[in-house]
């Protein structure tokens, strides 16, 4: 367990490294006709149909000002898959084979030679270090549009191995609509990911209507510098500045929104403490965990997961009476239709 | 000048450990019947009206969309006043004076000694090194709640030396109605300070209409730790995380907006590079600064000021045709009158 915490927040510590914002986009928004049409009927629905019913019920004992319904969501494994590897450290790979020509001397080092080779084995046996090494390569040295542009065209072209579908085609259907559904109720949703910040941003509202001042996460070291053209520029250090994960989500909370949550969604045990800090706040509190097991539709796993474990948060959600959602059985539809993304999966 | 830089900086570092945002309140809001009404007709007016009407006429060459309106403030000395010291270091020394009968010892040690007697000279030659004494002693040891209460309180108490109001109603007037112009013009308005994150957060919602997760600020450090009752809190600790002044305010921008601004107003050298940033993106933007010109109704400062210095931003200003607000001039009152204070000063 403490390897697979070590590989993770190794990897969340490397993934810190990003780009600016870029992308537009409005925010998607639905009428609320049927609300969650992709949520089979059953306790996770009515859960939360019946929490919004009530905290947004004028003269209700449950009343939440609408300045105050904020509404926190994990990314990897909660709003889109994360398998078989977290999709940025996907992105890192893809683009370290791109820069390989340039760097002939990675063939003979680690632990660029393991990527370059696709050995897993040595890639793991590179622990944290040999990950920060792969961001300091792939996530720093360049300006915050760059990254946002490399990261841009990655989206746009890349395919997920197992479903040959555009990483942005990897969202979970029925979490848009969860999304969409708490805007129309007057909820601002944010999500608070131990990802980077600038590598989400940029799909993060054209993907989710989630702008980028609403997107929390993981930051690598910025430095503001004069450009070429004697402007302004910020550019990207190999350094880590916050691990948005685990004890580090409340404190991303904190820091950035500065509001404890109404409600709060994740999937591994690295959400646990950003859901007791939820529900630590005064009156009615919704906590969610999304519990992969639809091996045929998506992924199972949960407990010994090297990615995404679950465990501790799966003890305590059944203790606490937090919702679980089972994947296989609450949801009709896992991703999108294909060619659908961002708003036009909400329609 | 080097000095003040280290004073302006320390105070900085020092007041970044603050506290919990607790503020409810929505945003002011009024009918845009005749805007800026504070305003008197003249360039500065002229030239925010302007801008506005371009940025958001339909199918004008400068319209911006709506989400990439962007509007970023300093706080001291552009929304409030500022003299005759910064208000957060005016808090951390009434705080000091409270907590000294339960410090004996402080009274024969400085930064303490200097504060409990009043000596400027003993607490300037106390340094930065001093001040984080102070804000360690003020602003750490304590969860985010307790000391968003601790602020609340003062703020409701406390009164302003010269002009015996609550620190709240020594915001300027002319700005909170630019502060509901804009928004009533579909931008998103940003509290970017030097301030402490959490100590403006207890009062921006109420005074300006500014959201806690729509103020970016310096940080302490927080952790995550288990209270008496068994919950999460977060503890405010010593130790200070980011200093958003200066070259700070753009990484700051970066890291908690991920959008370059369309306008940006300050009133200080150290807001330059955020203004400077503000002008290096694609499109019109706007840069305004308010000049401190009225000894009368507020204060007279600029070049050898050793709080609020304004002189490279104001030579900038003056090269690249920015807008400067000269405060006796442009403003037909300062601030709200007497009684009145947030959403009602707007009325």
């Amino acid at each position: 367990m403490k390897r697979d915490q070590l590989t993770r927040r190794g990897f969340l510590a490397a993934s810190a490294g990003l780009g600016a914002c870029g992308s537009a986009g409005a925010a998607a928004q639905t009428a609320p006709k049927a609300p969650l049409p992709s949520w089979n009927e059953g306790a996770a629905k009515t859960s939360i149909r019946t929490f919004i019913d009530r905290v947004t019920a004028k003269d209700g004992p449950n009343l939440v000002p609408v300045p105050e319904r904020i509404a926190v969501f994990d990314n990897d494994g909660t709003l889109w898959a994360e398998r078989p590897v977290y999709f940025q450290l996907q992105f890192a790979i893809d683009r370290l084979r791109e820069l390989s020509p340039q760097h002939p001397e990675w063939s003979e080092r680690q632990p660029f030679k393991a990527v370059l080779e696709n050995d897993h084995a040595a890639l793991a046996a590179a622990g944290e270090h040999g990950l920060l090494e792969i961001v300091a390569a792939t996530h720093a040295g360049m300006t915050t549009g760059e990254f946002s542009s490399i990261v841009a065209d990655w989206l746009a072209t890349a395919r997920h191995p197992r479903f040959d579908r555009l990483y942005t085609q990897m969202v979970y259907q029925p979490m848009l609509e969860l999304l969409g559904y708490l805007r129309d109720n007057g909820f601002t949703t944010f999500i608070v990911s131990g990802g980077g910040v600038e590598f989400m941003r940029v799909f993060a509202d054209n993907a989710y209507g989630i702008p980028p001042q609403q997107v929390v996460g993981s930051c690598g070291v910025v430095k503001l510098e004069t450009g070429a053209d004697g402007k302004p520029v910020l550019v990207k250090q190999p350094g880590v500045e916050f691990i948005d994960d685990g004890p580090g989500k409340p404190v991303g909370i904190d820091r950035f929104i500065g509001r404890q949550p109404v409600l709060a969604f994740g999937n591994s045990d690295g959400d646990l403490q950003m859901l007791q800090y939820t529900a630590a706040g005064n009156g009615l509190r919704f906590m969610g965990l999304v519990h992969h097991t639809d091996a045929e539709r998506e992924w199972a796993y949960d407990r010994n997961s090297p990615v995404g474990k679950l465990d501790k948060a799966l003890d305590e959600a059944d203790r606490r009476g937090w919702t679980v959602v089972d994947m296989k059985r609450d949801w009709r539809t896992i991703f999108p239709r294909a060619g659908a993304t961002g708003s036009r999966a909400l329609q």
